[in-house]
């Protein structure tokens, strides 16, 4: 099975990573816009869901009528969504010299279903790698929230949003153990500072990698 | 990750495996009701399917609607089902000691998405093994076929089903390749002959498994 990391030669990945109501998807939209606005060919998407499969497996695992699921079934069903999201979206993308952006990938499944579930992270880690082919973003953008925060900007709360605090908890000590264990791949920027300032961290980090693309073609 | 197999202490695992057509239904339910008239607690059981989450994720494999599936999303969504009935169905009745016999188990995902697509079965297998915590039947019943034979019977295919040829039989030579590496939890029956001589065949190598579980306990 496919464990090491693949960093694709052409097109940048651009990841985004948080807990709840940590505002991935304002600053997802923000850099796909800024982008474009440049001239960029960019390909602006999400997970789980953003794939015909993707929208029916997204209903079965954030549905709260779908109630208990196996630990490992809902693993695998992330799993499968995220094979046809590479295979259909992200990869071709990439393959045409495109910036892609998505709110939320492998991270998230490692970090929900390995950390905030039973499983460990070594055994749903594996799983994931196969089913992205081991492809990794260029960069994976985390912005932390204490959970208590971003949960509370929520009314009605998915099967997900519904966990306990410190499953919450446990899911974002996930994605900063990440990032620190790969600093060359990862920012972590606090959710809580203005949506400017954060969106310019962000492009700074973002603008060497464009330029590193463009020289590699 | 779970390669290795298990067999459970308790209760007996029989699988009817074998391609379309091959009669599995028949034989799966005349083993059970000849048990159950023997007093035994069985569990009568199917892939994929046989949960609320499988019947989901059954409709999405079969159905033609669904249109392309990339070959690592089709194994996830079967490994996803695996791994849900196994929680679910399989391992509890098996803990209670029941007898349970199922229609398809993970050898129809080695062969259907191993043999009989573009992935190699040394990559699939740890898939499955992990979904299913490496559980395996005491007992695999073949039931072997010409896939003209088989397909013949059926005027309306599902997506599996509506295969080429060359699928069907790269997936009846998996079957028949597995059994023959693994003969002691394994049974090969011509599925042309008749009903009453194939359950007579299944019921002399289902007989001593039930005697050995009784003294197991």
């Amino acid at each position: 099975m496919t464990t090491a990391g693949v960093y694709t030669s052409t097109g940048v990945f651009v990841c985004f990573e948080g807990g709840e109501g940590s505002g991935k998807s304002t600053q997802s939209k923000r850099l796909a816009e800024a982008l474009r606005a440049q001239g960029y060919d960019v390909v602006l998407t999400f997970e789980p869901g953003d794939t015909e499969v993707g929208k029916a497996l997204r209903q079965i695992v954030l549905s709260p009528e779908t109630g208990e699921l196996s630990d490992r079934t809902e693993a695998l069903l992330y799993a499968a969504d995220k094979a046809e999201h590479v295979d259909t979206v992200v990869q071709p993308a990439l393959d045409r010299g495109a910036v892609v952006i998505t709110d939320r990938y492998v991270d998230s499944a490692l970090a929900y279903q390995g950390a905030g579930r039973t499983l460990a992270v070594e055994e749903v880690a594996p799983v994931m790698r196969w089913a992205t082919h081991g492809l990794r973003p260029h960069l994976t953008v985390v912005l932390d929230l204490e959970p208590t925060a971003g949960l509370g900007r929520f009314e009605g709360r998915d099967r997900i949003e519904g966990e306990s605090l410190e499953f919450h908890q446990r899911v974002r000590e996930a994605f900063v153990r990440m990032a620190g264990a790969d600093p060359e791949h990862y920012v972590v920027l606090d959710a809580r500072d203005g949506v400017d300032d954060i969106a310019a961290a962000i492009r700074e980090r973002v603008t060497p990698l464009l330029a590193q693309a463009e020289a590699r073609t």
